[in-house]
Formats: C-alpha cells, structure tokens, sequence
C-alpha cells in the first residue's frame, strides 16, 4: 500500500516552513519555525523534528509520509549536505538530509530552494506537462533550476543552475556577494532593483515619488509602487532591469532550447512592469532560430504554499 | 543477430565524408564526396547513396548495417530536417532522414555537426565515462553539443546548443552572420581570430611577422605559426582569444556544472597556445563552488576520422 503524503520543508534565512502535502498537491497542514534561533545545528534539527512530529500526528499522518523533500540555499542534491549557506546560521558542511533522516526513518532529498521551486513548478505549476523549462527565482538573489529533457540539471557536483552568477557586464560591473562583480543577481533581484533606484536618483535630477524616501531604505516594493503610481524613474528602473535580464534569457535559451522561461519570486509580482521589458529584450536578442519560440511564463504556486509545495514534490522521488 | 556495424556521415560545407565504423570505433572503411557538386539535393543523396552503397558492398557489409548517423550544420534530430543551413547548398527545409532512409532501407538520425562531435566524443574520445561535459568546436564558427547526465541535450525543438551564439560584448561587438553583433563565435572561432589580427595590426604599430602577409588573407594558421616563432602580436591574438573564450566558459559553467569542456576542431589544433589563456580566464572568473572542478580537454579523436566517428556514433541509437 503506497503511502500518500510527502512533506515539503523550505529553509530560508528567517522562516523555516513544512507542511504534509497529498498526491494532487494540497497542503494538508503546514507550520513553521524561525530558522535563525538557534546557532547550533543539532538544536534546530531538533525543535524542527518535534514541530513537524507535532504536525504529523496532529494530522493523523503517522506512518503515511513517502518521503519528505527540503529545499534550502547551497544544498546539494548528490550528497544531501548544506554548505556553507550565507544566509543560514550554520557554517562548514551539515549533513542536513542524513540528520533529518535519522530522526524520521523516512527517505530525505534535499536541494537548493531554485531546483525546489522548479520541481514545484513542474509537479503542480506553470510548468506541469514541459519537459524544458528554465525557472528563474528573483528574490533577495538570483536562483535558477534547470529541466532538460524532463529532469533537473544537477551537474557532475549537484551544483548546476547559478544562472544568477553569469556576468552581465564585465567591465564597471556591480559587486556580487560571491565575490566578482557584474552577476546577474545584483541587477536583477529584489536588491539589484534597489541599488539600481539609488544609482538612478543619483544621477538623475528629475522629480520622483522615491525621493519622499529615505534613499538607503528603497526596496524594490517601493519601486513598483512608485511605478504603478505612474513615476518616471521608477518606470525607467524596470525598463533598466527587465532589459538586462531579457539579454540574458536570450542567452540562457542558447543553452537548453527551453519551451518555456518561468519567473517566480518577490520581484515576479510586478507582472507586466517586469514581463513587458524583458520580452521586448527577448525578441531584440534572441537568435533567429529560437526567435517567438520560447514563453514567458509566470509561477502558477500560491505564493505562501510555494516553497514547501517545491520541496515536497522531491519528497516523491526519494528513497 | 545483432549487425556489427554503423556508418558515419558527416557532411560539411566543402565535403561529405562517410564511413563505416564497428562497436569499438573502428573506421572500417571511408570515402568522400564534393557537397557543393550538386544544387539540387536528389541529384547529391543519389551520388551520395551510390558512394556509400559502393563502399558498403566493397566491404561485405551488406546486411550488417546497424544504422546510419549524420552530423550536419542546421540538422534537427527530432525532425530529421536540414533546415536553411548557411555553409550548404540547399535552401529550405529538407526532409535529410527521412531522403537517405528510403534508399537504404536502414534507420537514420541526423544532428548538427557539434552535436555529433561530442557523441562521438563520448562513445569513442576524450569524454568517455563522462555524464556532464560540454563540447565546444572551434571552426570557421564555434559550435557546441551539451551532455547532461549522460544525455544529449536537445531541448523542446532540437535545436538545443548554441553556445557560440552567447553574447560575449554587448556594446560595440563583431557583426555576426547570425544578423547580431557580439556573437563569441565571432571572436573565437578561426575566423575570429584572423578578424582579430587584422585588428590588432591596424591599432597597433610594433613589426610582427604577420605584417610579411596580405591582411586579408591572413588566417588562424599564419597567425598560430607566428605566435610559435615567438611573434609578439601573434601571442596576444591567442591571449585575447582564450581570454575572451574562458570567460565564457566561466558563465556556461554556471548551468550545467560540466565536469569537463572538450575542445575540438581546427582552432583547438593550436593546443597550449589557447588552453593556457582560457585555463587563466577560467579560474579568474569561475564562480566559488565550481572552482578548479571544470577540466579543460582537448578532443582525442584523430582528425581525419572524428567527423565520421562522431556521426557514426549516432547509428547506435537510429531505429
């Protein structure tokens, strides 16, 4: 007899969400924790372990969990560790998988919350039936999980799909958290988009609703308001962004040939403000061969069932 | 009674050579044609069947044909299709497969001649045992054929790889044939390499033994033979070039996370002289977790045969 739940669990720098989720994709209960409290390891596989217990019985679950999914930042597919995650609290190399695993006795597949969210998109989403597809996550960073031929890009190291670290501009670029500078990620994220309304009210000396802000604080929410209010400058800060991350999809398509582009994320609820300058790019740049074949597409997920959706769909597949 | 043998052919724009190849890699026996002899396409796949039946029945190897592999410029494997190939005399869309097949009675699959090259690559060459590694051909252009999890990579249409249409510059790049600008393949392909020494020569001032030729007529060739007698120019040429080509090597990494890049084809000939720019290149500008894990190959397949083993290597997989 099959069992028919899996849990999806998806770290993040501050909220660390689970919830049972049955074959057709219905989160039955979820709950969450705060990532962040505890600074060893062990403790917060332990309160994580005792809140999802909780949370399994609570649901009369017990014995009816496949298999249980985690998607979080730097974590390895291959090898079912952690490491070194700059937004988690946790340094060096954390056996996440293996340390999950022992408390449940239930299989854990771990991987990095892009490839999660791509998994997600093509279980229950915008991606269900393509067996090519590119997601891009626009977050704090830029993440990206790859399918090709039906399966997720791992790579010889499990580490494949960085797209938000191919450079975009090599000479003058902006300094990356990776260390080099031009990256995909520090324009065209949450933050890139901030740092693009600093750069733009600095130069620029025209009137606009984010100069009412004080300038360190703008987050790209404040620029999307501030668009959809009609303001030049932020209009001209998604024109700015849509178009470098159109070039580099045009690129990325050379790559896998991809049926479809799925956007998902904070900065992918500006819809059109986003999605109109970007295709434009696409069709400017894309190689005749590709040319009108490739959708934009944007996540199908509710946002707050998202992460832990995407990571429970590996839950199926481990073993 | 499984047949023992496959034949390979690989039909570029100057010549189409064929062969017939065993299980362990073998050219048992081959000949050639003139690709361009014939304008209209019957009058070529009937020379072309003729030729290869001849050779076929000279080698009693009637009967024991396997399948057929073809690599060729604008080939689709999904729909057997020569579609508008640029370097060929033949416009439109040619149905190539589906045209060799009847003669034969044997199946047939065709993909671009990149492609081919790192099946071939990976049956019989440098990439064997290898499930993640990128083949870069550096020709008159540069073409690519991806390996992902020991599958090639086609993407939703076939037409999957085409890495030597990234854009390397985006402001003021080379006019490329694709109708674009900034194109790697027009930097680092053979005929990137002549453009750049034309550059070169006309910025710079200092006596280099390229300037004893006619600047038009220079090619990869004079400007390799150069560099090898110490000709100070001629070795910037290859320092901008794989500089230029590791870098790009950096960013594809980033999506498939290859254990090796194999380099094939007339440029790759000029072995240290490039590998050592583009190794520089790499491990500047390789992104963190990838670092020192990408090696850098060159194709081990013999020249005259690569072509016709890499197509062959497809007719193990015709039906």
């Amino acid at each position: 007899m099959s069992k028919p739940y899996v849990v999806g669990i998806d770290i993040g720098g501050t909220n660390t969400v689970f919830g049972i989720v049955d074959a057709r994709g219905n989160v039955i209960a979820s709950n969450s924790i705060k990532t962040a409290k505890h600074s060893k390891i062990e403790d917060y596989v332990n309160e994580l372990s005792a809140e999802l217990m909780r949370l399994i019985e609570a649901n009369d679950a017990v014995g009816k969990i496949h298999g249980i999914g985690i998607g979080a930042p730097n974590a390895n597919y291959f090898s079912g560790q952690i490491i070194d995650a700059a937004n988690l609290p946790w340094r060096g190399v954390i056996p996440f998988a293996d340390m999950v695993s022992a408390k449940f006795g239930i299989p854990v597949t771990i991987t990095n919350d892009a490839n999660a969210a791509a998994i997600g998109e093509m279980t229950y989403g915008a991606a269900r039936g393509l067996k090519d597809f590119i997601m891009i996550t626009l977050g704090t960073g830029v993440g990206s999980g790859i399918v090709v031929n039906g399966q997720l890009v791992y790579g010889h190291d499990g580490f494949a799909g960085e797209l938000g670290h191919v450079i975009v501009k090599r000479t003058n670029g902006r300094a990356c958290g990776c260390g080099r500078t031009g990256c995909l990620e520090t324009y065209c994220s949450a933050t890139g988009v901030a740092r693009t309304a600093r750069e733009f009210l600095e130069i620029r000396k025209e009137p606009s609703l984010l100069r009412n802000l004080q300038i360190e604080d703008i987050t790209s929410k404040d620029v999307y308001d501030a668009a959809m209010a009609g303001d030049k400058i932020a209009n001209e800060i998604f024109e700015y962004t849509g178009k470098i991350l159109g070039e580099a999809i045009a690129d990325f398509i050379n790559f896998s040939s991809p049926e479809a582009i799925v956007l998902f994320g904070g900065l992918a609820r500006a819809g059109e403000l986003l999605t109109r300058p970007i295709r434009e790019a696409m069709e400017k740049n894309t190689l005749f061969c590709y040319k009108g074949k490739t959708r934009l597409l944007l996540s199908e997920l509710k946002e707050s069932d998202a992460a832990v959706l995407g990571a429970s769909a590996l839950g199926w597949e481990a073993k």
